[in-house]
């Protein structure tokens, strides 16, 4: 069952670039980092074989996005993600309003 | 470029299973037929091998994601979907209030 809304999504679209460059270590530490941060509710992510990934990260506030966004490590992370790892990437921040699961039994 | 905020994102997250029974056409029609929905402002969706999925289709207000869901063709996927083709998904229905694209050059 998702949380109770309201919370707020992170949704990060990205095609990733062919370099390497210790992307997948950074990415598992990155999970591991931002899980231990405050108001961090959540992940979702997926990667297919083409390159093209959607990240959600659900979190209880803006601050706590914010906090993680500025965070030193995570912000090394995302200068080698612009500079290297993704070709293109979209992100949206949003907050949301209702959620639900299924199938329902 | 993401589209100028306020807009609306449904982000379903599912695992499928292991039944087929005409999925990946059902799942195609309904992308050709909700991209054609008064609202719409466009998808992401990525499924990797394992059968995990994101799909986040982004929408101009509540009310276009209203007829949506209310849609009968769509409404016959959605039970079949809850029926046969997915073991789980989450759905979070979100406004977003900002959104920004990279790598900047």
């Amino acid at each position: 069952m998702p949380h109770t809304p309201p919370y707020f999504a992170v949704i990060f679209v990205s095609r990733r670039t062919e370099v390497d460059g210790g992307y997948s270590t950074m990415a598992d530490r990155m999970v591991e980092l931002g899980s231990g941060m405050p108001g961090f509710l959540g992940i979702d992510s997926v990667r297919d074989a083409s390159g093209l990934g959607i990240t959600v990260s659900y979190w209880q506030d803006e601050a706590s996005i914010a906090a993680w966004r500025a965070h030193g490590e995570h912000r090394v992370a995302q200068d080698l993600g612009m500079r290297q790892w993704y070709a293109h990437y979209d992100v949206h921040v949003a907050k949301v309003e209702r959620s639900y699961s299924g199938p329902r039994e």
